[in-house]
């Protein structure tokens, strides 16, 4: 049984674990399939409210599971191994051996231990279904878009149900948002190639979640041990810090040693998604000097990583010879750290990149395991010069062919996008991206609304990110304080976070997801209400909104207190409009009437009074000047 | 001579003073009056950029010009008297004398210090223009113009001059932002009612600047006392702190004892325009009471605060009696402590508000000071479900009417906007109020895109602020991280500024002002060429910018390192950028056409190969399906 983790209590290996301040998981049974346990998180109010828990979204996995036992030694339960056995048309099999360069040749106490358990890895038999994507065009419904469909209906049964004069309004610009979504909804959507559930088959650990921009917006979280090295359980511990705060899918962008086994311990301890850059471990293969590449071994690397279970794989097959003298007169070049080291390669070589020219091998690779694509934008823009430019048009007209080749293969994808953009530039870019992608999942770094705010880059993305997230997003990946500057420690990466949290919320509004408001409703009321507790409890962070009301106001008592530190106790303007209520119940339909027309009239007589004082003015004027 | 203030010598009544890094202030003087001078800080950068200083606009006033001597006992240069003397039509007068009630009743020592200086207040004569919206009108171009179209034209030259391949793009959704601003251009905008510049004639120390949306975005920051006294030292350097961050506008909303002491000593030391909320005074007064406001109570507290310089002044003369009701259904009725206030007195007298009965008289008095209007939105949603309401709107439609009448006073108007509105309402509201207001300046509180992140409300605002500064907002009203939660201290108020300066520029670039790239370009050129140092100091915050740095990589050789923390020394996709450039350059036209012909041809190929794959995965699926 799990209790929380104070901040002085946590040392590694430990990892952060209970559930959030008067907050209890709760399971739901799919009707399609009640053998699904699908969870969600319910947020209990004050009982002077008189009002239902509010039930939210849950990324944060067994983790704030008091009746679970974790061991970061084990990893989570494999629940979906049955799942994907059960539909078949895959083997077991031995799988590749790790070899020393997988872990960058660290060896006796600088090599990472590996995590105790190896299990051997699954794989697709060619010319059955394997893939999500595979098995929607085949018209059959898994049990991952049964899940999905349960996860992305929280509130909405209410809303249905209820009188509803809260009813979502909205512009979706074109997408179609279902007042609920079925699991044959999920199915379509897959297989038009506009959602993407991330779920290798190896990925057992995984509580699936869909992506497309008929669904909830999404955010990923960067983690990884870069240059400096880290423990592993530091890493296991900030996936499970950044899904605890709302991460829907991580990142592992590590570089360096102990690549290999860090992920192992990530992937096996993860209830979210995880996804890779195969080219940073592949360039880590060949010493970092990138014209030593070779198509043998990242195609080695994505079998490597495939095998372990990463869910999603950036790929720049966009950044094509062709293209590269297209960025020389930009500000800022190419800031994308695959596209460099493919820039580098094809120039070196002066070759066509041999992402480009294996792709079929590539998408071959990763049907068999279910892979999902997230074609990288390797020429995505660093600065707010070079937004909507040749090289980035180029590259993404480049990626809507991909995307037909990878589905045309079986393949899951969804398309990376920039990056830097102003906001006039931002819609230009997401129809440019629906249009040349066939709809395909856009998933966008911000953007970056401005360059001139380092220190402050998660709000000048976070305006960028809300914007593209209502224009169509599916997947808002976080930006936090330090980009550009640093690496983000713990408060930085619960920080970024919780913006993108909020703009992916401020998105979901704005498109009209039929339940979004719930949430809002419910906080507005408490804070109107001066629930204190409750207010807290239904923010994004509790433990902040705590800390920031306990600095001006300390003591429990002002937690009840009908007041706040803004008017203090001889003045609220809350506790007037309880005023307004009782009079409003008050009035008649004819008093309301009479007093429209009183208003009405001496509006008329303002009218009249502005044209003479205007005229008089004229006058005055007219005389003053030269 | 003043030198930076460390943190740890701050204490009371020093203020902060000082350049900020590597920059120097510089004073132009407008062709069109050279006896003025403008101000400016200017921004070096490293000899390696071999780049000219980047000019930026400076809200800091004599505090960060070091070779101005500060004395905030004998506050700033009171060189604007002058100005307004040459032009006459003003007389100086004895002045209202200080009551007990306007410092609450403080005595002994819980009252706070006089300013030491008595200044004997001017008074505009009847018949004779007084105002910029009269002199406007009458043809005439004051000092004030000349100045404010020098100070928005800041780098509009260079641009104009250069080859100009950055010139600025943008959408602007009918604003009309010209190439170059002339005094004729500020003139007519004022005279049209499109822009204001807040300047009370008793208000010699200000600089002035203006509000209008065919001028950059302004931002507007809180201070106050609130319940708790703060000493009146702390209360100056709270506004010197906040435009040191780049506040155009400070609102004083203080409340409880010593308010009319407090002011003083702000305004004597104020740069920037102060606006004030009179009814808040007002109310105090009354001891808090309502409904015991009267008309001469206001009205006293209008000319006491006209005489001391106050330059806009918030009524809430749209709160009607027959919209009360209106709010009664909402989530969180009337939040708008001003609205409220107004509410309770027309409730207990069931009267029309004083505020729209005396409108007219109102006027005269802000007329005969040239204190601006800010027409207060009383009935502002305090949550996503109240936005654009009937209440909302209602008041929206009064304040249009009111603007005419205020125009035809002789006042200058600008109009105070929400509050909560999701992304999909923001700009159906910014319509609205140019329609209604005939473009009166717009000048929002945020507004805050969701409600369900408190302790991020200054995230939450910073998106919607953006947007409405883009759709046509002329001031932005900053929201800090404690907003709903608590009071906040100098670290919020910077954090708030900060964020509100990045949200006003980032609207500025989407909709076109011709020289806002320039900062962006110049940082990203720094950050390009791995000058860290310029990349500090053209940033907002190059405090946090540079600690945010040296948490990662501390040394200073770092700073001159051509790497950062994120890909570490042995790879960096800069550096690559260079050689790309390298490749650019040595590539003739012909082979550059050669290198797009084999692409096409491999694309070619692509299309052709996934039409095969489709239909044998077409084949696939059907067998599969049921």
């Amino acid at each position: 049984m799990n209790k929380p983790t104070a901040q002085s209590e946590f040392e590694t290996p430990k990892v952060t674990t209970g559930p959030l301040p008067a907050s209890r998981k709760v399971y739901t049974h799919p009707k399609a399939d009640p053998s699904l346990s699908v969870p969600r998180r319910v947020i209990d109010l004050h009982p002077s409210a008189n009002e239902d828990p509010v039930p939210v979204y849950d990324t944060s996995g067994p983790y704030s599971d008091p009746s679970v036992s974790i061991d970061v030694e084990k990893g989570l339960a494999r629940h979906r191994t049955e799942w994907v056995l059960e539909r078949g048309n895959v083997e077991t099999y031995e799988g590749r051996t790790v070899r020393p360069e997988d872990n960058g040749g660290a060896t006796g106490k600088y090599l990472a231990r590996e995590f105790p358990t190896k299990h051997k890895p699954l794989r697709g038999l060619p010319g059955k279904p394997v893939t999500q994507y595979e098995f929607a065009r085949a018209g059959i419904i898994t049990k991952e878009m049964i899940y999905v469909a349960e996860r992305e209906n929280i509130g909405r049964q209410a809303q249905l149900d209820s009188a509803a004069d809260t009813i979502a309004q909205g512009e979706s610009f074109g997408a179609e948002i279902p007042a609920f979504i079925t699991p044959e909804f999920v199915r379509d959507e897959i297989a038009r190639g506009r959602a993407i559930i991330p779920s290798n088959i190896n990925h057992p650990e995984l509580e699936p979640q869909i992506i497309g921009r008929n669904f909830l917006v999404k955010i990923n979280a960067n983690i990884g041990n870069s240059a400096v090295a880290s423990s592993v359980e530091e890493e296991v511990e900030k996936l499970v810090w950044a899904t605890r705060w709302g991460a829907d899918n991580v990142m592992d962008l590590s570089t360096g040693r102990n690549i290999h086994n860090t992920r192992e311990w990530i992937i096996r301890n993860s209830p979210v998604p995880i996804g890779t850059v195969p080219i940073y471990q592949a360039l880590e293969k060949v010493n970092g000097v990138a014209e030593d590449l070779t198509w043998e071994v990242y195609r080695d690397t994505l079998i490597e990583q495939c095998e372990q279970g990463v869910d999603y794989f950036t790929i720049h097959a966009g950044v094509r010879l062709a293209y590269i003298h297209l960025t020389a007169d930009r500000v800022t070049g190419i800031v994308s750290r695959g596209g460099s080291i493919m820039a580098k390669w094809c120039l070196a070589h002066h070759e066509e990149s041999f992402l480009y020219t294996h792709f079929e091998d590539i998408c071959d690779i990763m049907r068999a395991y279910d892979v999902s694509f997230s074609l990288g934008d390797g020429l995505r823009p660093g600065s707010i010069a070079d937004a909507n430019d040749a090289a980035q048009f180029a590259e993404l007209e480049t990626l809507g062919e991909l995307t037909k080749i990878a589905h045309a293969k079986g393949c899951q994808v969804m398309i990376e996008g920039p990056g830097h953009v102003p906001m006039h530039k931002i819609k230009v870019n997401m129809d440019k991206q629906l249009r040349e992608c066939g709809e395909a999942p856009f998933y966008t770094l911000g953007p970056l609304t401005t360059d001139i705010a380092p220190g402050y880059d998660h709000i000048t993305s976070g305006i960028g990110a809300a914007m593209i997230g209502w224009f169509g997003t599916a997947m808002l990946c976080y930006v936090t304080p330090k980009e550009h500057l640093g690496l983000p420690d713990r408060d930085d990466v619960k920080v970024g976070v919780i913006t993108y949290k909020l703009a992916a919320h401020a998105a979901d509004l704005a498109k009209g997801h039929p339940a979004a408001q719930i949430r809002d409703d419910a906080l507005s009321r408490a804070r109107f209400e001066f629930r204190w507790e409750d207010q807290f409890n239904l923010s994004l962070d509790p433990e902040t909104a705590r800390q920031f009301h306990d600095q001006t106001l300390p003591k429990d008592a002002h937690k009840v207190a009908h007041f706040c530190s803004m008017c203090g106790p001889k003045f609220c303007s809350m506790k007037i409009t309880a005023e307004v209520r009782d009079y409003a119940d008050g009035l008649s339909d004819n008093e309301k009437a009479d007093l429209q027309k009183q208003a009405d009239e001496a509006r008329k007589g303002m009218e009249e009074k502005s044209k003479e004082y205007e005229a008089l003015g004229r006058k005055l004027y007219v005389e003053h000047s030269t």
